[in-house]
Parts: structure tokens; sequence; C-alpha cells
């Protein structure tokens, strides 16, 4: 075999992986959107055979034969190849160490541990759920041991997540982070207007005309319409099903504004992915090079940009005629409403200041019960000590508390980093823009929203998977990793809404 | 391998095709249905690569060798297993004889046909399509010389839709058909009703009201709707995604009943897949035995039951209620208006006595063209010949003239007659019911569908492939195929509407 037959052979097996992966994901949107509910363990089925196409391709012998022989002549590859090579030859690397049978027993306890997840947060039963987590725990510890016996064991399992981030690195952003926000958070506790804040919230709002608004959020973000699409489903969430064919969902809820903003946050998702450069696509690169890289998009647009006193001086005269129930609340009181501060319980309906809190008590945990510092069942007492220490609540129940989420019961350990990870990038990326642009917030004010974009594309976005997060991070923000932005820019928001 | 083995492994690929399929079924509806129009590329890459590895799963080697192991030892097997490894086998038999080079040539050819006719059809140029449909007759032809070379071609080829129906059937069939159907709207011509006749098509209609209808009509057929779901496409269709996830489309045009129709016929379609024998799940079994069967199902549903006098006896208030616009036209009226008969040239607008004058016309084309009695060249004037003796009128143009279906342009072949045969199975299937339940049309003048969809089940739909369509047939109809009891059925509707 030639050079340019293995390449010509990866190529193909790379497209195929990404023709599964488009069958895989519309399976899954269909799934959340529209799929009748009998045919939900039919759906299972699917998924899952087509789950275990994509990793007999990943782990074929041929893939990991062609992948050494190239990355012995790295040298010769031109750089999209060499991205391709460097980044197979790492995820086989992983992936070959794993025993099938690991795998195997992973995804079977999985399988029962979210069946009783559910069940145990119905009920607020947390016993029911504790043996399931130990299983995973243990799991998951084992995993980390096959890739790495030497390494931390946390650590190992972050890389898949947010490659080349130490614990080092989340030890120092985070406790630095914890430090000023509990100061901030003190800081609008004692404001005179904390509790006075106008609420929306308690006003009603058409599901339609919501639905209309989104659709308008959406094509400020995204512009072009014949590669988007927006539907319903009980959470939101982004897919690409493919290059052309991006899916962004969101929900209704009591709050008006939960749709908006998971709109924002979704379309901010999608646009990342309708810019990879097109020489990317149907190979591995065309993707973001990290989970954290891929939130910081969606927070950028559904914070720094939809929730700044900015973008409302264009878009609230058009948003009250959508809504005449609100044509008399001046655009400052609905400012200050989408940006109330209030401690709670559930990490995805809290609002921008408190949230990394609830990534870092998060982080904190499973480290612990990673490292074997924690056991599961001395679990709920450290949630709640936490939750107090943090951000002076304490839930009344498990549901509110650690059994909130459904990451543990999916085996996700090591993913929560990477939503504060996104904040921090989000709040760098946003500074970095206002250097280079200091008029951006006047153009915001005006509508004009084709700086950010080309911005992000040139500097994130086109790159795909061609880069590492930290390499592009320091190439588009001129630093590394630096919570002091997101603190800066936490206070002065929110030190003018609490007058501080 | 024992004989235990090689079930097992059998049931392991019936299963993995079967899952393959639910995912091209859904890249196909989604495509149809939902996906922005950018994707249509790369949708295209998905769908075939899906139907490559369904190609190579039904084509390996290991398949081959279990079905001619179990066909040798087929007394040992119990009847689901004998009839689907009868049904590999015959399948095998066939596909196994044509070479894969034949095959990539052939879709090579019909990706360009498609296309070609498309503007063809748009800018009425049949030159322009002539030359790919003269490639595609001479590789089908070569096709059916693959599979049996001694074969009369057409015949090889209607296997394929209509396994067990031979030539000598198909033209007794069609022309005693064809001579009764011309005298019967010779009658309709020279009745005094004729072109005087109430006419709903100019009643202006909400489409969100029809959409209402539709849902109406479908759980009426369905019943249960947590298996299925309606959604709109340029073209009415029906397709199992998984035997619980049934899913109808409807299209909306100027005239309410197409798309009121339309659902009837799709729902129809539906309600087969619906009451597949559960034991046939994730098999070859789970299938109708041919074409014309299926279409009878939709055939049944959309004429015998929703164009009866008796059905609108039931629902023609509350279909009032849904249009207020025409509270003042009696449902004598109303029934004369979704009866009409008018010679046209449109298939799929036609109605219901003059539609199959449009299949026998097709078929006495199509089955020249393949014993090269006919060349591509001579098709505008046979066709526009055969349209002005049968029907007594003629295409102006090549778009509702030969141009008017994709069939040819996608290699569909010797598929047309399953049409035809799948009104007449219907109105024996109908008369049958009436002979075993002589209260049945007071029934459904009452709503009560019942007894039609437990007939239905039990004599047709939950043997799925498990027998072949002739013996369904028979043992539900007591007869063989006979064009007469549609005839007569048509004496008597079209009797009593226009006084002969």
């Amino acid at each position: 075999m030639t050079l340019s037959d293995d390449l010509k052979i990866l190529k193909e097996i790379d497209k195929e992986i990404s023709l599964l992966n488009s069958a895989a994901n519309l399976l899954w949107w269909d799934r959340a959107t529209l799929m009748p509910i009998k045919a939900a363990e039919e759906r299972a089925e699917q998924i899952s055979f087509i789950a275990v196409l994509i990793h007999e391709k990943t782990t074929s012998k041929e893939l990991s034969r062609i992948i050494s022989n190239l990355s012995k002549n790295i040298t010769k590859l031109n750089n999209i190849e060499k991205a391709i090579v460097t980044n197979y030859s790492w995820k086989l690397s992983r992936i070959n160490k794993i025993p099938k049978k690991h795998i195997a027993e992973l995804f079977k306890v999985i399988g029962l541990a979210q069946h009783n997840w559910e069940i145990a947060k119905k009920n607020n039963d947390f016993k029911l759920f504790a043996p399931y987590l130990e299983k995973i725990v243990e799991l998951k510890k084992k995993e980390a041991k096959y890739i790495d016996p030497r390494g931390n064991p946390y650590e190992v399992l972050l890389q898949d997540y947010e490659r080349g981030i130490t614990l080092k690195i989340l030890d120092e952003t985070f406790n630095k982070l914890k430090r000023d926000l509990k100061t901030l958070i003190e800081k609008v506790k004692k404001s005179s207007k904390y509790g006075k804040e106008f609420n929306l919230k308690n006003i009603d709002f058409s599901i339609e005309i919501q639905k209309k608004v989104c659709q308008e959020i959406s094509t400020m973000i995204l512009d072009d319409n014949e590669r988007f699409l927006i539907a319903k489903s009980a959470h939101p969430f982004m897919t690409k099903i493919s290059p052309n064919d991006l899916r962004v969902t969101t929900a209704f809820r009591n709050d008006p504004l939960f749709s908006l903003f998971s709109t924002a946050h979704e379309s901010g998702h999608a646009l990342y992915e309708a810019q990879f450069s097109e020489d990317l696509k149907y190979t591995i690169l065309h993707d973001a090079p990290s989970l954290g890289i891929h939130e910081s998009q969606s927070r950028l647009w559904e914070n720094q940009i939809c929730r700044s006193k900015n973008f409302w001086k264009y878009y609230y005269d058009s948003y009250k005629q959508a809504f005449p129930n609100i044509k008399n609340v001046p655009m400052e009181k609905f400012y200050e409403s989408i940006n109330i501060v209030r401690p709670s319980f559930i990490r995805i309906e809290s609002d921008e200041l408190t949230y990394n809190m609830h990534i870092i008590i998060r982080y904190e945990i499973e480290k612990a019960l990673m490292e074997g510092k924690l056991k599961v069942k001395d679990l709920p007492r450290i949630w709640n000590s936490k939750y107090k220490k943090y951000l002076g609540i304490t839930p009344k129940t498990y549901s509110e508390g650690l059994l909130q989420d459904s990451h543990w019961s999916q085996g996700s350990i090591a993913y929560f980093p990477t939503y504060a990870l996104g904040t921090i990038y989000s709040a760098m990326m946003y500074e970095q823009m206002l250097k280079e642009n200091p008029k951006l917030e006047q153009e915001i004010a005006k509508g004009y929203l084709q700086f950010v974009k080309a911005w992000l594309r040139d500097k994130v976005h086109k790159h795909g998977a061609t880069m590492r997060t930290p390499e592009i991070i320091m190439n588009a923000c001129k630093k590394n990793l630096d919570p002091n932005t997101l603190i800066s820019y936490y206070k002065r928001k929110f030190g003018e809404i609490y007058g501080f």
C-alpha cells in the first residue's frame, strides 16, 4: 500500500463514520421532537445498532494500521491530513485500550442506571439510585486506568471532553472563580435592589408568539434559513445532521425568557457548526476540539449578546410589539428582569452569575468521587453542605439536589467543568472583540451583529478541530484561560444593575 | 455450525437489515417533510450509504451460505422460520444474479435520469429525457436477462412488485377491465347529469381546518395515536420507520378533497403495517407480500369506505361544522361532488372510475418497450393515440402526458400494474366483507368501522409476508383475481349517481 492509497481509504472511512453519525443524530433528534411514544424501545435498538457500526468502524484493524502507518510519515502530509491523522491517532490510543467487555458492561449499567435515576428523581429516593452510581464510579475509574494506569483518573477522563486542560489548571481556575463569585453574590444580596427587582415571570405570554420570537432570534444569529430548522423538545439542544442541516430545539415554560434564551444558546452552538471550513466536510475535523469551546459559543450569544443592554436597545421595540401585555414596561425594567440574580437549586434554570457555582460544586464532588476521597453514600451530606457554603441555600429534596441532572446516570463524569470553561472562554472572546472593535457595543445597539459572526468565524469556527482548544484561545484572545476576564465582566454588568 | 446456530445468525442479520431500513426510511421521510433544502446533496449521500450497507448485508456470503443450508433442512423449521428462509431464498436468487457493476451503472443512470426528467417536465421537453429513458429501458432489459435469460423481461421484472402474477393473467384481466371501463365511461358521458354535477372544488377551504379534518380521518382509521404521526409533504406517502412508528403524509391543494382522500389512502397503508402479527417484528416478513396487496388497503379506505354514501351519512354533519361555507350543501350533492367522473390527463388527480385506464395505458406501453415492440422515440405518438382511444382526450403537452410521472426515471418499470391490481383486490375484499356481514353498510353509516379493521387484520394484515398474495386473496375472498367484482361495484355506484 502506498501512502496515497492509505490516505484514500482513511478519507473513505472518515466519511463513512460521518454519514453514520448523520443517521444516528437524526434518530436522536426525531426521538426528542416527533417520534410516536410507543416506538421508544425500537428507536433505542436503532440508535444502539448505528452506534455499534460506528464503534466497529473506528476500532477496525484496518483503520489502526493506516493511522499507524500515516503517523510514521506525518511530515509528508498536508495540514488537514496531518490533523485528521493526529485526531484519529489520539482517539484510537484511548478507545483501543479499553476492552470491548468493559464497554459492554458500562452500557448495561448505564441502561439500568438511567431507568432507575428517572424513578429515583420522581420519587425523591436517592437510595434507589446510589448502587448504580457506585457501579458507574467504579467502572469509570477502571476505564481511566485502562487508558492511563499512572494518571489521575479524573484528569484522564477530562481529556475526552476538554483535551489539554489539567487538574492543576482547573483547580487554580475554579478556586479563583469561586472566591470572586462568592464576593460578588454577597454584594448582590446586600444590594438595596435585591428582592425588589422587576420580575417578568408572572406575566402571561402566548406560546405561538414565543415561537415567532424564537424564530426571529434564531434568524438574527444564523441568517441563512435554508440550512437551519427549529423544533420543540422537552429539553433544548442542538444537533448537526450534516454540514448544511443544523437543528436547534427549544422548550416552552411559563417563563417566556426560557425559550428566548435557550434559542439564543442553541443557535450559538449551531452557528459554530455552520462556520466550519468547507475543507473539513465529512472528516473528524468537522467538529469543535472540545466541549468547553462549543459551550463558549452558546454562552456568548445567550449572555454577552442577548442578555446585554445594547441588544435590547435594538430589539425591545419589536419584542413589545409581539407581546403587547408588556407595552408599558420600560426597557430598563425589562433588562433588569432578565438579569435577576438569585441563588437557586436547579442548574439549568439558574441566573448568569450564580450558574458557575453549580458547576464548581459538581466538579469538587465528582473529582473527590473519582479520587476515592468521597463515597457515594456520603454524597447527600456533602452536596447540601456545599450548597449552603457556596450559595447560602439548602435543597429540601434529592430531586432538586443531587438527583437533578441525568449526566452521572449516563456515565458522563468529568463533563461538568466544560460548562464553566465555556463561560470563561466566552467572556475572554467578547473582551477581545471589544478591544479590536471599540464600536462593537454601538453596533449591537443597532442590531448589527456581523462583526461578531465574522470574528468568531475567523478566530474560532473555521478551524474546526484542526487546532486544540488552548491554541485557539491563545490565538484568538491573546492569552490563556483566565477567570479574571469573566469576573471583570460580571463586576461591570451586575455592579451596574445592583449598584455596587 | 448447527441448524440452530444458523437460525440464530439469520435472525440477527434479518434484524440488522430491518434496523438499517428504519434509519433509511427516517432519512427519506425527513427529507420529504422537514429537511432544510441546502442539505439535499448530503442527504442523498447518507441514504445511498445506508442502501449500500443493506445491499452488502443482503448479498454477504454468510447469508447465502445460511439460506442455502436452511433451505436443505426446511422441513425441520417452524412456519415463520420457513417463510423467512423462502423469502430470502427467493430474494437472493434474484439479487445474487445481478452483477454489482450493473447495479452501479443503473444507479448512475437513474441519478442523471431523475435530474433530467425534472427539467424535461418543467420545460415540456421530451427530447431531453428520451436518451436517459432509452438507457434505462436497455439496462432493465439486461437486468431481467441476468435474472432469467429465458423469461419474458416484463414478466421477470413484474415479480419484484407482484410475485406470482403472470403476463397471461395481466393481459386477460386488463383486457376485460379495459372493455368494461370503456363501456361504463361512455355511459357516464351520455348521462344527462354529466357536466352538470355539483362541484366543490371552487369553494375556499382553510388549510388549518383541512389539517384538522385529516387528523380526524386518520384517527378514525388508525385509532391509536401513540404509534402514528401525520405530516405534510409535496406528495403524500406512508412510511414505516419501525413497527410502532408509522408515518402518513398529506399535501394541501386548492381542492379540499385532495388532502382528505390522500389521508384516507395513506392511513389505509399504515393500518396494514400496524396490524402485522407481533411475531414478525424485525423480520423480512414484517411487510406486505406485494405492492398490489398493499395498494388494495389504501384503495379500500379511500374509495370503498371514504368515498361511499354510507360513510358520509355518518361524517357529513361534523364535516360541515368544520367548513361552515358548505353548510347549505345537501349531503347528496356533496356525495356527487366527491364522485364526479371526468376523463383527465394526470393519473394521481383522476377520479375513481377512469383511474385504471391510466394504468392500463402505461402497462401496454411499458410492456411493449420491454419486449422491444416499441421504441422510446415513438412514445409521444403512442401515448396520445391511446389516451384518445381509451379516454377520448389528447394531452396538449408532454408534461401532462408521458412526462407526468417520475417512476420511469427512477427505473421503476413493471410497477404500474400493481395500482390496478390493488384496486381490483380492494373491491373483492369489500364484496366478501359484505357477504360475511350484511349489516356492514348500516354499521358504516353509524361510524362503526371495527368490522372492517378486524376482517382486514385476520384475513390480510396479520399474515405479513408469510403467505403470497394470490394465496391471501384466495383465502380471504374465496376466489382468484377477478376484475368483474370491481366492474360490478362501479356499475352499482356510478349507475346510481349518473342514472344508468
